[in-house]
């Protein structure tokens, strides 16, 4: 027997030991844990309303306001960096004013993308990325182009070419701050780029998805250029959308998401909402304002989400980096984000969909392999995506262990069938 | 000077009073008065909540839970005749729920109403109706095919006639219950035609808006038959998508939405609604659920709404009766709603803009003419939505008299110029 395959027997007989005895774990999705949510239960029963009438003098009981109060536009403004006319403040999901903007731009605004059925509309994405952007894009019919991410945000030598030379190329999503899953930021040089580049397309939208604005892990705080204020000051300024969301600030269930853009391009989607609804919740805009008060306070509540889940993080490193040493260091490699829901598994090609299947069998569900890549498909099939946020610390630490097995088993069954 | 002439005078010079003196008052739109919003104060400020774990045992302050919270859809399939299975509660607000089921069927299912862009898709439309149904269906792009109310609902021999010839007639909205404006409700057998009929489009959908269920004036309280039972039994289980919100019981800026339909049809719209958001608002939905609680408390909260709007159309009806008699009777007739936000006038021909025109000019703002027809069109000019609830009684009185005298005006001057 040579040294690896004695390696590869114990790993396997450890893995029948999972086997014998199933866990029922998930570290599939960036939810937040209980713990997390304990921090914002005095949003539902502390808050007490005593004012019915925003600072623009609307009753938040009833009908109207559909750009959000003034007080909730401030409020978010203060996160986009935007003016209250240029922040519009939604419902709990920011994917779904992202899908709104989409649909609207694809199906019912004059100059409608899909006007022509002939002509496909494409959007670049930007990969590793994330996962429900790619489902929507797909849902809604637009043909998606990946595009490599550099550490530093998208390849922005690629994004240049395909934009300026194909006009149905419409747009693209971007996660700027510790992107789901890689966990990295754009550049300034990104930013610059994105906001002055030439696009054949004269209606190119850029959907800022800035999920993870004050949410960091660590003291050192990762701060990523205004693109609004640079495509502006470049002669863009309908280029870019942004948007956020109180989900993983206070309650997934229910939070308040905004969008910032330009004022025009801000009255074009209050004039679409217009035709579906009357208002958002205006009653959970002012009890985020008086839970949230202002971004002085929404950061030093991010600091007690952050003390709950910095140690998982930390673990995911530890356990990672005493197993994968030595002969087995080529085996994975991850990144070790500042900030955000996500550490991303760069395992040996053509593993990642193993490995998967091998942690199902045994009971610990994680995101489908290669699923941050437009339709799932990666053609290295080495993408794996950890959401350590909903796990206690002992599970993950479990679930942290059997998956170093499945990595390390999956890999030397590789090697040895080559 | 002839008795007519004189009374022309008359009217003006009071006319000429009430411009010497503008007002600043509306019944243009149906919304709750502060009154009625008192009512449901106690949602926000008194409701706590201490288990956060539904029936169906989800964090109602975590993602998930798409189809809304098990107590939730028990306590609209309480108000919608189906069963929790046949029930998805959304957010704040039905239009939207109705704006997603038609943007689904038109461009993102697999068989999509707009496949073929040569092909027209075109809603029947009850009417005079719903002004926002109509804004939602142009935005849409759907042409829009008025047809007569009767009293008992649309004219059926018309709808028959229709929907079996063209296949791209791809639904109708109906409001079954004290419909907006005309307060009509439909008869059983309008609710057995509409289950039963043939369709030449084999995806023909009734979006059936259940607005004003429990929003009963009156101690006579209009039930109206079960279309999706009807449908059901008629074979198009899938024909009715039946929709309801609380924003006139409780709050419309913060109140909750639903949707009754087939499993199928639920299916489909929440797998659309699943590339949008991960959920809605769960702990609204909890909320309604510890306020409202059942069918029972629900019918009692909107008796303490009656005994505020009633007075209101007791005034309307007292104030026109006293008005148009005897020489006068013929201007104008209206509608004398058991339940409901709205009373309908019809004016003499070619008389209901300049009615609207002259109310406006000193300062009472009321829904524009004929807006309840579709594109806002109706050849014979003679349609007027009073919405009274809002305005307090003083108020209402003050714009009644005024309308009352705008009326006159514009008939006499109307045969005056014939």
């Amino acid at each position: 027997m040579s040294q690896k395959e004695t390696r590869l027997d114990i790993v396997r007989a450890q893995y029948a030991l999972y086997k014998e005895r199933p866990l029922d774990l998930t570290i599939a999705r960036g939810i937040p844990s209980k713990k997390q949510l304990k921090l914002s239960e005095g949003l539902v029963n502390d808050v007490k309303i005593d004012d019915w009438v925003s600072e623009d003098d609307i009753d938040i009981r009833n009908y109207g306001g559909l750009y959000g109060i003034k007080e909730a536009r401030a409020l978010f403004g203060s996160l986009l960096n935007t003016t209250v006319e240029e922040t519009f403040v939604g419902g709990n999901s920011s994917l779904q004013l992202m899908f709104a903007v989409l649909s609207h731009h694809l199906f019912t605004k004059d100059k409608a993308w899909n006007k022509s059925k002939d002509q496909p509309v494409k959007f670049l994405c930007p990969s590793p990325g994330y996962d429900r952007h790619w489902f929507m894009l797909e849902h809604l019919g637009i043909e998606m182009i990946p595009v490599e991410l550099t550490g530093n945000g998208p390849d922005m030598e690629v994004v240049e070419k395909l934009v300026s030379q194909d006009p149905s190329i419409k747009g693209m999503f971007v996660v700027p701050k510790y992107n789901n899953p890689t966990g990295e930021s754009v550049s300034d040089d990104v930013v610059d780029r994105l906001a002055a580049m030439h696009t054949a397309a004269d209606d190119f939208l850029i959907l800022w998805d800035n999920a993870y604005v004050v949410h960091h892990l660590r003291d050192e705080k990762v701060e990523v250029k205004d693109i609004f204020k640079a495509s502006k000051a470049a002669g863009n300024p309908d280029r870019v959308i942004q948007f956020v969301s109180t989900s993983k600030m206070t309650l997934p269930g229910a939070g308040v998401a905004a969008m910032g853009a330009s004022v025009d391009n801000l009255k074009e989607m209050a004039d679409h909402f217009g035709k579906q609804l009357i208002s958002f919740d205006k009653i959970n805009q002012k009890r985020h304002v008086a839970f949230l008060k202002d971004r002085e306070t929404i950061e030093a509540h991010m600091e007690k989400h952050a003390e709950i889940l910095a140690p998982k993080f930390d673990w995911i490193e530890a356990i990672l980096s005493a197993y994968f040493h030595g002969d087995r260091e080529s085996f994975v490699s991850w990144t070790s984000p500042q900030g955000g829901y996500f550490v991303h598994l760069t395992t040996d090609e053509g593993c990642a969909s193993k490995v998967v299947e091998k942690m199902t069998d045994i009971g610990i569900s994680l995101t489908p392999a290669n699923a941050a890549y437009p339709y799932g498909i990666n053609p290295l099939d080495n993408s794996i995506r950890l959401a350590p946020s909903f796990a206690t610390l002992d599970h993950l630490e479990i679930a942290m262990e059997a998956l170093c097995v499945c990595i390390e088993m999956v890999t030397l069954e590789k090697y040895e069938s080559l």
